[in-house]
């Protein structure tokens, strides 16, 4: 299959080295050139713009970082809505509005074209693991033609409906994450306020009815250890997601109250310094609120007594 | 082992049957007292207050509702705190402000007794399966002694620290619970609004990275199958729990943004007549606003295509 | 002066009509022609787009509803920056995002034209009695020509800077004005449970520290007399307005917890079927919470009984 | 009339300065016996305790920071409630929860006691003005027994209702006095960020529709001119009658959204140290967070151009 890959940041490398192993030929294309050379050594074709990749491919995948650059790349000039031709699927993985992924789709089908906005969830080390969950907008017989392709980098592939159902679905996962952090790190303040050791505290909370994929994933690998700066979603990306959760929810006529309160300490987080740090360093002002660090203290969890 | 058992209650009750199963010799308050008499039956004592109970045990375990309940059975006449001998080991399960842990401590420490607060998380079920998360605040070695106890109604059991670590653990996880329950609701009635089939989206969103035991607890069992008078846990009961935790966090300095917005909203739900139903019926206002009803359509669950 | 009038709403109808009698000589442009039928009967030229009005005119004025008005009327096809000539001054009454103020400010002064954003407050009641306050933002010596026009529909006029100054003032103003709406219903429908006669518990909050003009304008005119169907100023406007501020907040790095938490429940109410009902309805789904109503019982204040 | 005075605070001394100038007889009774001596010297007696107070009087005053103080001199030993006689008329002007004057009334009544609550507004300067809002609750025959009390330190007397109507309705106040100054700050701060000179942003707001008296209050006297250590209201007291609004909503099936949010926000600026001053700090921590100080830069106002 000749697939057109355009966007080559964090998500997309990672599923580009994938499609490649798994045999695909692909054209390449990217704003900065530097990563494009290194998969031309890799065997891919360089395109210089959005719309000569479209011309050398059967399928078109976009993978890019927000709805700004995802405009310029579909409707910029050379772009993909000025190159498709009658018959070509075009499949967008960023995360956006859906009400943009039913725009792109719109362009795209009165050209002729074929569009599936499929989303996906597991971030750059899913995507290296091809494990990632990708939830997939659009007809049935575009999602047929796709599907082996999405089995290249997922694991997890799901149909949710029409043409902006991959992007609300994972809209609606992004209000779970996102919030979730926030959460998590409140209460793991409040916890090492109290003078709990926060070790302690994530070992019982991990096991008890307020556990989650956010507490399991933010506390030991990014608060516990201090690791804000190596981060897997930063809170730039959250600020994003979160903006088009409740814009959607607006639009359609939702009252999304913790999405929204939540989005206000993420922005608050950015503007102290943390736009480029991880989302879970959005307990670094709830920590100078309240004059504690939730840190690992002696490497040790809690005295743990299991009965059996 | 003699223990006296004061509040069967719906925690309280399947306690009681395993301490019973363990062999323990059991004497039993409760303010009403037709639950007692089936406990009779099965070989406890009954006593005729708090303090009677008190009286005839080892170690005393109280297992109440609210302060006010606490309040009235160790501090009222006939209770707790005018019974116990030195010596006395004295164990609280509720989930009670840290604070009056440590009033209650104080008290029982003065006239020559031990305390330990040990809320637990599992509920109902979890009482029933001997599988709760003990929570314990307290002198080591009197939660030595009380291990051997504990074992007979959970599998996991935590020394937090001194006295009010158990029940500063127990809210932290209240906040988690709590608030991740608005939060399951408030994604699934946008993807639902949105027009995702809500059996298909709770199939994505428990594989995807906003997973948590709220969601996968609320949404099969009480939203999807609209059984919200069956509850596993009761709004009145968060309200109360969030309570503790927002009054705890302004006594230490921490602020608890989406705690305290979470409230607002279970309150809501209270006001419209689901006080008594369970937490995620703080659901049924977001859906009247809405417009929609998150409800299983099919008893299908999404068309899943995993890779592998 | 000549003047082309674009956008003859609830606000532009008023300052035209207050424009035509200070003796300009107007070109006015609306969507529904209808309006500016009305208009030429009075002695205005119709025009037939905004860039036929601009032709016709010294000073080009726009008074537009929403971002999406002024960005067809300014960039679409026969639009203002289309049309515009060196030299002419334009000027915005929209209440948009500064970021679009400035947007429109660097387009026509690209082509050689002066912009002025005059934002203004004070309502349809305002900009019939000419009292509005106008809040502009531009260079020192365009506002100084536009001055004595200003002067036309407004009683305070301030130059607050360069171009988005205006906007930025009056988005602050609109955090103010809709934030203050929903904060007075929850007062409001507080004391009313609390067994307090509504008009008796207005009659003190005016003369104590919580009074603002938010009360005075939306307790007698709105909420004790049951009139939302007769709006000032409707809910999809403020939820518009709040909209503007919270993006403008983002991008400056600015957390507004207030404004997006009174922006969702705005949301609420439009969704309840308010959209178009006065900004003081948002008190309708709060007494739906609480089972009260604040209406006027008696026609009678408090028993006053002033000192002095 | 011989009257007791309890509580010789902020508040209480220039009540009772008041109360001496207009000829009655006193007897104060204060925790810190220095104050007391001041009142002495002016000719009012001393009282050893609230007990001592209450047998020299015909009508008994309370002012008191907070329900802990209040409990102690109501229910304490040699406290009023232990004292009162039949007939005696009791007073409370305490900010506190409407269910605690209830409990005050009940006490007092059942030992043939009257009681009145009469929290004001107003503020220390209202107070030495003797131009106090006074918000009554009672029963109608006391409210006049105690009106020309009540007209030696206040201006506007109402009588609200029951006993607790009079703290029901300051309650409301509290929430629209504490809520509006956070509000304030976030549009001043917002301006300020935008780029606009806070002293002009001022002007212009305290002209436009968003206008509030805590805009009036707290800019020009605390903000711009960074005058938060000489509070007139202190955060700690604003954190202490948003609980109590809080309490009395939930305890009514009230839904209160914003004050629950300002009231976190007044907790964080407690937390960074600033629990005695003014109100008007909780824009310390938003001006940080936004690298901004909304100071007075120039001593000038904006340049306003008024019409007429």
């Amino acid at each position: 299959m000749k697939i057109a890959f355009i966007g080559l940041g964090r998500m997309g490398r990672p599923m580009v080295e994938n499609l490649l192993k798994a045999g695909h030929s692909l054209a390449v294309h990217n704003r900065s050139r530097s990563v494009v050379e290194a998969f031309v050594q890799q065997g891919a074709k360089a395109a210089g713009s959005p719309g000569e990749a479209v011309q050398q491919a059967d399928i078109v995948m976009s993978c890019l970082l927000n709805p700004e650059q995802v405009r310029e790349v579909y409707f910029g000039s050379n772009g993909i809505v000025d190159s498709i031709a009658p018959g070509q699927l075009v499949i967008d993985f960023a995360t956006v509005e859906p009400a943009l992924s039913r725009e792109l789709g719109d362009a795209i089908v009165k050209k002729g074209g074929r569009f599936l906005d499929a989303p996906v969830s597991g971030g750059p080390t899913g995507a290296a693991a091809a494990t990632l969950t990708v939830m997939v907008g659009g007809e049935a017989e575009d999602f047929t033609v796709a599907k082996p392709i999405f089995e290249c980098v997922g694991t997890n592939i799901f149909h949710m409906g029409p043409i902006g159902a991959g992007t609300s679905t994972k809209v609606c996962n992004q209000i779970l994450t996102g919030v979730n952090h926030v959460l998590v790190c409140e209460a793991m303040v409040l916890g090492t306020k109290a003078g709990i050791d926060p070790s302690a505290l994530f070992e019982v909370l991990r096991r008890s009815s307020g556990r989650s994929n956010a507490l399991e994933r933010a506390v030991p690998n990014f608060i516990l250890s201090r690791n804000f700066n190596s981060p897997a979603f930063v809170v730039e990306g959250i600020i994003k997601d979160l903006e088009c959760a409740i814009r959607t929810a607006k639009a359609l006529g939702v009252r999304l109250m913790l999405a929204s309160v939540a989005q206000q300490m993420f922005i608050e987080t950015a503007a102290l310094g943390h736009a480029q740090d991880d989302v879970s360093s959005v307990i670094l002002p709830m920590e100078e609120i309240a004059g504690v660090t939730v840190m690992n203290r002696s490497g040790k969890g809690p005295k743990e007594d299991s009965a059996r």
